[in-house]
């Protein structure tokens, strides 16, 4: 397999989304798609098209949410989200919300968002973002008549890294890893532990092209096609790590 | 700022390389390089350049070394080079040695990693990767005439996420983190932890035109000018969590 060019166009252009909105058709109405395009497109406008914005206002906090609230310097409406969300609280201190959402995904708050909507509200993780992930390349599929790929992707932190990266929490037709283990390596021995995490740095390379205030919620990478599938695969899922593998808990 | 493209280019048809070569100005020697590219080299060849690859037979496992490398499965020279990469041990267990290095990195192995050299050896991270990238740095712009950036690359898993993704171990003339804090969103509101990873995503975005076993130990991005700095920069030694803030020690 030959190194290839990868190229990563930015999406411009693109309405305010709201819930209903069908992206896949939005998207293949402003760009050329090729066949093995990776389109990534990023959590909160799929969570907008989903009708995955609330309002604070109409949020309840439990006593527990409050609690956690006036500890963590939190509001407590969205303390009752992020509760919500999760299925475990895995840290709670110094201001921070490590939880393993409904999905299994681990991070900060719960993937509850009050940046980049209306202030007020915030916005949630899709319900299934693989789901999502392959409903919008249904969508981008029968626009275009292109194979295409779809990552839904979201920013999250690292345990013991500085900033955030964005990584896949959804994906359709992308192979989500590809796996090395068993080949043969440049030195003449086998690679035992290379398994690389393709649908998260594709996430990452369409970050460079948006801009965290601009609107550019979907960017297309180009040069992956030898990693883009026919079916839709097993999805993003395949990248969280099982529990029982977890070092931290 | 408008969103733009973004490229990336692989650096093929370079020769093996052997301690004391210059990576710099082979790269500029089979690429145009553009003022604002970043350069990403993969670690491994910038051990190989600096002399950090070493024989197992020539390292003497202490008894500690043979009793965990029993316990985790590991060749003990192995094990005694992880030991002597760290400032600290975090977890032994499960056949997982995570470290932290005496840069501060945290990773598995202390870094040490026996794929992709001769078989009987073992590569060991830069001793001041983020030295190393403002060595290769000025030998570019000398050889280039052109302003660009480099990132030292490292692949590392993550903690709840299965596969590894490429992040920068060393880099200079880039902005490590591009701070969005502060800033006003798109809704209306203030971002208030928006801090991206720019120097992760760009070896990130590079490792997706490499091939685990190719020898493609490099390659070109463009279309991050915007993060391009005049002087050398923090380095990514500003990526690296402090200690106070990690939720898992």
């Amino acid at each position: 397999m030959r190194a290839t060019e990868l190229r990563v166009l930015p999406v411009e252009g693109l309405p305010e989304i709201e819930e209903g909105d069908r992206l896949g058709e939005l998207i293949a109405a402003r760009m050329d798609l090729e066949q093995g395009d990776v389109v990534v497109v990023s959590q909160k406008v799929v969570s907008e098209a989903e009708g995955r914005v609330v309002q604070l206002s109409e949020v309840k906090p439990s006593k527990r949410a409050q609690e956690l609230a006036a500890e963590l310097g939190k509001d407590p409406a969205v303390v009752q989200l992020v509760l919500d969300e999760s299925r475990e609280v895995i840290r709670a201190e110094r201001g921070v919300l490590i939880c393993e959402t409904r999905h299994g995904l681990v991070c900060a708050n719960a993937g509850v968002d009050t940046s980049n909507v209306p202030v007020g509200s915030a916005s949630l993780l899709p319900l299934d973002p693989d789901a999502s992930a392959r409903q919008i390349r249904a969508q981008l599929t029968g626009s275009s008549g292109k194979a295409v790929a779809v990552v839904v992707s979201d920013s999250f932190g690292r345990a013991w890294r500085l900033g955030q990266c964005e990584v896949a929490i959804g994906c359709a037709g992308l192979r989500p890893m590809d796996d090395w283990r068993g080949r043969a390596d440049a030195g003449g021995g086998t690679l035992t532990a290379t398994l690389i995490a393709i649908a998260d740095e594709a996430a990452a390379a369409a970050d460079l092209v948006r801009d965290k205030a601009s609107g550019v919620p979907a960017a297309i990478v180009q040069g992956l096609e030898r990693q883009v599938t026919e079916d839709d695969g097993p999805g993003a899922a395949s990248l969280r790590r099982p529990r029982e593998e977890d070092l931290f808990r």
